[in-house]
């Protein structure tokens, strides 16, 4: 095992009635932003229910934050907050809101240089001061709402960038599973998929002998396979909807990935489809993982017979075939949700996808995954399989 | 599932070498206390590599802390830290000197009153003011390192008595499983047993539809269940060490109890026998958990057929027999490890201690268990099947 520092001081408020404790979470005197997407809060009852939790508070809101939030969006916000001295953000929503909110909080405090050094230069680590943030998640996914990531799009250039930093742990967030009973079925299925592939991603490497963080994440996978069926088709089925929210939440909340290899190269892969093609994240993913597991089949078959035996229950002793049987059960999971593990599935060319997202890594010019042994032509070989 | 809360901000620094980290960790101008047990960590070198750390910091000791920490030890540490102005907390060893650092935290800034009412009125939870507490495991077992739990013993009154408060989650936990490799073997099974037991007491209860908590623990206990043997055997395992050290944090970090019911009652009855009969905390617990499930298998029923189908692999449909055959496999275990499972084995006569136990709760009062509905009665009788 290696060693590892673990911290996590987000303060998970969870269950049916939740937002109302809002009014003694946020600071009674501060100057709040309301951070949120498209406007379905709007819809569903759930601004009317911050805005009630807040009503001695003072609110100001900025709405809009798209999917994959933009760079230039967000810097309409910052400017916002420096020029209205915001010293409280809210982002009610999913990643996306949160993700924003987090940068959010740290460029409006950094006025020594330029904003886009956060994800660029890597400057997130050093800096010190940073807006305190309180998040209501409506989207179960990502589980930014417990962790100190963000990932950031910038579409005048094509790119999409990540950092990472303690200041931006979320103060408090609020998870109350009702605010799901509205979502459309395809987001669901997106938040579960994109759960269970945060978790393969700090599992399937190679073996370190770390007895817990393994057991632990083999809990998640075999949870959200179990939740799965529930939490998509029983929209109002209060248990099925807390538990695909808190399986999203542990999914990337440190712990699993503590003192172990993590190999992230399927989301890296996927965000250059999501931005070649526009395909949903958690799509891009589910047409990456498969065909890169078959791939890198040799580098972790540990894991991969581990799996099988443990989570998916293939315990037969040729282990060619257990590995052969537990690729296929993962992708038969996929299916199950409806969600397509092919590109061709979305009318896309491999051989095109292959070509032009090889050539973006042979760019970039290093190896990917636990070895730093994916280079671009075998970027290009996973997405060919993906047919 | 219930409503819940999860709050843990303790920062774990886990791994070898990692003690040399306390230099940083332990505030530049801190006056600190060194709090320490009955002497190991001058034996087995922990204590000069802390002494080496804080080589520029201003560090006074108090060694002396025994298990089941005493409140009068822990009054005199009391005096210490107001007398010499002390204001941050280094505790160097286990559970014990943990719990007694945790309360000294709470009972140093409390002068408007008696420091007993921190644990027998409930103080605690209003208490607002705390000295900082960091920590150097050197025993796993309690989670102590990564809760706000502490219990503190006060022999002159023959009472045991519990607080919680998240002003007392240590500022840092340093986890170096090499410091464990001097650890009488002994310890060890305590400590894995004590850990094992938490994870049952929170898990082993009815099922309120919990899917990742229950995959959390059934996790935790097939861990523990793999990792025990090579821990227990193999001192110089660098990663059975580290397994059993992780394990041990995280049966009793507060995550696996969310939004679920608890049942206690065997700490409750083990602390009873430790205080008449001075077995092992570990040891009081594996006499009564396995008599108590039996008694309360009813009750318990659908938990118990899930732990046996999943835990245990036991997978026959006879409910009875699944249920049997799980009890056996869980005190197999134990006796694995070398870990009697009856008082009889210690000489002690069921019946005397059925009697004596089950008088002081009757003085009590009041039902234990998920339901409430573990009585003094069945607390006798209980402790009679543990012959």
């Amino acid at each position: 095992m290696d060693n590892f520092q673990f911290y996590n001081p987000t303060r998970i408020i969870f269950g049916k009635g939740t937002i109302a404790k809002l009014s003694k979470r946020v600071p009674r005197n501060a100057r709040v932003l309301l951070l949120y997407g498209g406007g379905s809060i709007k819809q569903n009852g759930v601004y009317d229910q911050v805005m009630t939790a807040l009503k001695n508070h003072h609110v100001r809101e900025f709405g809009g934050i798209e999917s994959n939030p933009d760079y230039s969006t967000l810097m309409k916000a910052v400017q916002l907050v420096r020029k209205k001295e915001i010293d409280f953000l809210l982002a009610v929503g999913g990643g996306s809101v949160i993700d924003g909110a987090k940068f959010i909080s740290l460029a409006a405090r950094y006025t020594e240089g330029d904003p886009w050094d956060i994800l660029a230069k890597g400057v997130a680590k050093k800096l010190k001061k940073a807006i305190p943030l309180g998040v209501v998640l409506t989207l179960p996914a990502t589980g930014s709402e417990m962790n100190h990531n963000s990932v950031i799009s910038r579409r005048e250039t094509g790119e999409k960038l990540s950092f990472g930093s303690d200041k931006v742990f979320p103060k408090f967030s609020i998870l109350d599973p009702e605010t799901t009973y509205s979502l459309p079925e395809k987001q669901v299925r997106n938040g579960l998929v994109d759960a269970f592939v945060h978790v393969l991603e700090q599992y399937l490497t190679y073996p370190v002998g770390a007895v817990v963080q393994d057991r632990q994440a083999e809990a998640l996978l075999m949870g959200l396979m179990e939740m799965a069926p529930k939490a998509m088709r029983q929209p109002a089925d209060y248990d099925a909807r807390a538990n695909y929210m808190w399986a999203c939440t542990n999914a990337l909340n440190h712990l699993i990935g503590m003192g172990v290899p993590q190999d992230w190269s399927t989301h890296s892969i996927g965000h250059e489809l999501t931005a070649l093609y526009g395909l949903d994240h958690a799509e891009s993913l589910a047409v990456v993982l498969p065909w890169l597991l078959w791939h890198q089949r040799r580098q972790k078959k540990a894991k991969l017979l581990q799996m099988g035996y443990r989570v998916f229950e293939i315990k037969c002793q040729k282990y060619d075939e257990r590995i052969n049987r537990t690729l296929e059960a993962l992708s038969a999971f996929f299916h199950s949700l409806g969600m397509p593990t092919t590109l061709t599935a979305y009318g896309i060319d491999p051989e095109e996808a292959a070509e032009k997202v090889a050539q973006r890594f042979e760019q970039q010019g290093w190896g990917k995954g636990e070895n730093h042994d994916i280079q671009a032509a075998d970027v290009a070989a996973i997405l060919r399989l993906s047919r």
